[in-house]
């Protein structure tokens, strides 16, 4: 007898978030949805993650309108989104009911699936969101973030997952966003689960393709057990985004496996997303082809070019190497966070930092935060010197209570800043979108009337305006020797650094 | 204990016939060589194939010479080359003692192992060129070309290899040419080989990455006991051409299985071909993701480009998935071949004529010798209809004969043709140059004093006079009414052919 092996897919969010800077516009979207909807797949993961801070940022579009939407589109297919635990969309820790809030208005809109992960796998930062899943009566997934340390063991992931099924989780997310997952782990973290936490127990596997290693992952798992995979249709996938949903399918064919998916309706999402993606161009992953180093320094695909561009406005583009390189050092330091938003982030730019300047002669915010327990736990003690360091750039003490205690209750607030701003229709929704974004939300208010923006242009027309563009400028001159400014943008905000060197 | 699975890199061959159009000139590989040799490769797959063809027409390269050079510059490891059997790296059959002198000059200039296959899997076009590898005390490896119909199954195949094991083969190799060989089937016929060959029987698997699927397929061939596979490496890999190398490697680690290859050495590799790559831009496959509808037409992804650059000219670009639905139809007619040079030009170009024109109204001469039996037998009947109409267009009878066995011996014809060129330096391997390629060789002979050309381009530069050029020129009228006349590329040979609708 064959088993029926699920599928997400991940077009409508983490295919177009990895690939093209989550730029897609809903409209691209639609044309695909009846095929989508009647494929036959598990869930379409199609909002969370960076689509919503895209949407007011970038798109001009409501992301709630965006939800809704979908839910009218798709009406047979569960919608699946990603949720960072405590900090739910945006970059910081929130209190309790705004965490409550969000999920109960996500479900109310059109939500059924919420993956809800924490960076650093710190179990605190997602209790309260999956119990408000559970009490909105959606499906909540537990997620452990992939990574490899001295310090992680199968072990130690399995027995993460006993927890998250404690907190009433229906299924558990394996979220490998670095595509580190290799065969063997993948087959052994599977059995582990299924063996600790009962072979009924759903497990949902995410991988990336950046190594190109991922879909013989999916093959392991698959045979330990797991339930579940993402795939994302194959105009839109491989590089820093995902498996192919047509190979998926075929790897299957004719084994003691099958999925439920239709081919003719895969085609037809293939061929629409196929036109749809050189309408894109600029906004494209400039890694297309497999990156295996990435094994070393753990550093997601999108984060790399991220540091690329950071290096290059320094003038020190050649350096990429050695900053990948420092990135485990740093990690360590950290206590061996995995390498996901925010962490990945954090992480990298401190790597650049120590790379250019020395090590920890100039700490961002985040990372002294990081340091801090700031942003929860991780699973190895920090390094203390490194801690001291951390306590004086930043001047404030480590904690080690769960980051959101340190709160104290502030919807009543963040509503009354929301609706004072010209535009905000005073719903729950408008509030959360200022609470989240809070830089971003105003000016979104202000133009939201004007409508959508769709970024994609046409191929012809973007080439030829980018061949009339002067070509890239000369490498910048060597680090410089003085005091100097630096602008570190940084999750969207600038900062500035001003550094003299020792 | 831990199996060291063995490894052929097929970046100087194959990788870049099917990324770039065999473009890639000596110059571009020579600062490769060092970390090539010394990476702990099986071989180095490096000549053979089309890369003799671009040679003389394209790179004003002498094939032979650039033997010479890999032999001095990769003393350590063996060479590889792909030979197809009774037609040498030509496109028609030559008589036996032909093959046995090209084979002698191949082995003299330093080639250590011969992958030798027929398009047709028929054993008798390849059992001459095997018998010469041995004689020249080479290695001489018997390829089964991996395909899929009603006809072909898992013991026919295996068959296949016990016969190639009679001739002297010193390993077997599957060679999925077209991305087809699926997971199962993967384990299955390396198994059966293995089970009626003997375990110690060396199997080697060669796939194409064009339908994403296929590193799964060498993890199950590896568990099925597969001893050696290819890849490429990772900047000169994907699309149509084939698996990572870094991913084969983190694939296995930490298994059953290792590869001794050293990582360092492959990252300076990966770095050098991602330097060179930008400069083919013009060359590089409009093929870059992941094709899975060829598990139904079967057509290999350089061929699909090529169909669609001869619907483009007739204004029937918008056919192409008309031409692939008919591509089955005339394998069945024609006896089930595999679809691999030059079989797959001969049905994919018939699959266009009669879509455009009707079914058989047009047919090329190659396929009708194809029909009648001048390129070898097919593993099924041919279609009896079909066959007429190929006696009709082609004014010939069938034959069951080995073609070899029609020709008469000609080497010495070869030869006077050849020496009698301006340019030519009598020496053996100019005669088999000119034998091979006898419209090329003349001019290639007359320029060879130049030296060779190196067809890439600094990228910006490409960019810009790219920009420059008239954009696409639009879409060609509707297909003709009255006669017309058409002029067919095929194996670089025009065809006129006129065309009267009935």
């Amino acid at each position: 007898m064959s088993k029926t092996i699920e599928v997400t897919e991940l077009i409508l969010r983490d295919a177009h978030q990895s690939l093209m800077a989550t730029r897609m516009a809903l409209e691209d979207m639609i044309p695909a949805c009846e095929d989508l909807d009647n494929a036959g797949y598990w869930s379409l993961e199609c909002w969370g993650g960076a689509t919503y801070d895209a949407c007011i940022r970038f798109l001009n579009e409501d992301p709630w309108e965006r939800l809704r939407t979908f839910k009218k589109l798709l009406p047979r297919t569960p919608l699946q989104m990603l949720l960072r635990g405590q900090n739910l969309l945006g970059y910081r820790h929130y209190e309790d009911t705004v965490v409550d809030r969000f999920v109960e208005k996500a479900a109310e809109n059109g939500m059924d699936i919420f993956r809800v992960f924490d960076a650093l796998n710190d179990i605190r930062n997602v209790r309260r969101a999956i119990k408000a899943v559970k009490r909105a009566g959606k499906h909540a997934q537990g997620t452990i973030c992939y990574t490899t340390s001295p310090v992680h063991t199968i072990g130690g992931l399995a027995e993460l997952a006993e927890q998250l099924l404690d907190l009433g989780c229906d299924s558990i997310c394996i979220k490998d966003m670095a595509a580190l997952l290799k065969p063997k782990p993948a087959y052994d973290l599977v059995r582990a689960i299924k063996e600790s936490c009962g072979e009924q127990t759903l497990v949902h596997v995410h991988v990336h393709a950046t190594t190109g290693v991922t879909l013989v992952s999916l093959q392991k798992a698959i045979e330990a057990g797991a339930d579940i995979v993402d795939t994302a249709i194959s105009s839109m996938s491989l590089g820093p985004g995902h498996n192919p949903t047509e190979s998926l399918v075929e790897m299957l064919e004719g084994t003691e496996y099958n999925t439920r998916l239709d081919k003719a309706r895969l085609l037809k999402v293939k061929d629409h997303f196929a036109k749809i993606r050189p309408r894109y161009q600029e906004f494209l992953s400039n890694i297309t082809g497999v990156e295996t180093e990435i094994f070393e320094s753990q550093i997601p695909g999108g984060m790399i070019s991220n540091m690329e561009s950071q290096l290059k406005q320094q003038g020190a583009a050649d350096r990429i190497r050695e900053v990948l390189a420092e990135v485990p050092h740093v990690r360590r330091d950290a206590g061996y966070p995995p390498l996901v938003t925010p962490s990945s982030q954090i992480v990298g730019t401190q790597a650049v930092f120590n790379v250019m300047m020395g090590r920890y002669k100039v700490m961002t915010g985040e990372f002294a935060d990081l340091m801090l327990g700031y942003y929860g736990a991780c699973i190895a003690p920090r390094d203390q010197e490194v801690v001291k360091a951390a306590i004086k750039h930043a001047k404030k003490d480590p904690v080690s209570r769960r980051p959101a205690d340190l709160l104290k209750p502030e919807w009543d607030e963040l509503r009354a800043a929301a609706i004072a701003l010209n535009g905000c229709n005073g719903s729950d929704e408008d509030v959360l979108t200022h609470a989240m974004f809070p830089q971003v939300a105003p000016k979104f208010f202000a133009t939201r009337h004007e409508g959508p923006r769709n970024l994609g242009k046409d191929p012809a027309a973007a080439k030829a305006a980018a061949a009339s563009a002067p070509s890239a400028a000369p490498a910048a001159a060597a680090v410089p020797k003085g005091p100097v400014n630096y602008e570190v943008k940084f999750n969207g905000k600038a900062h500035r650094v001003t550094v003299t060197p020792a």
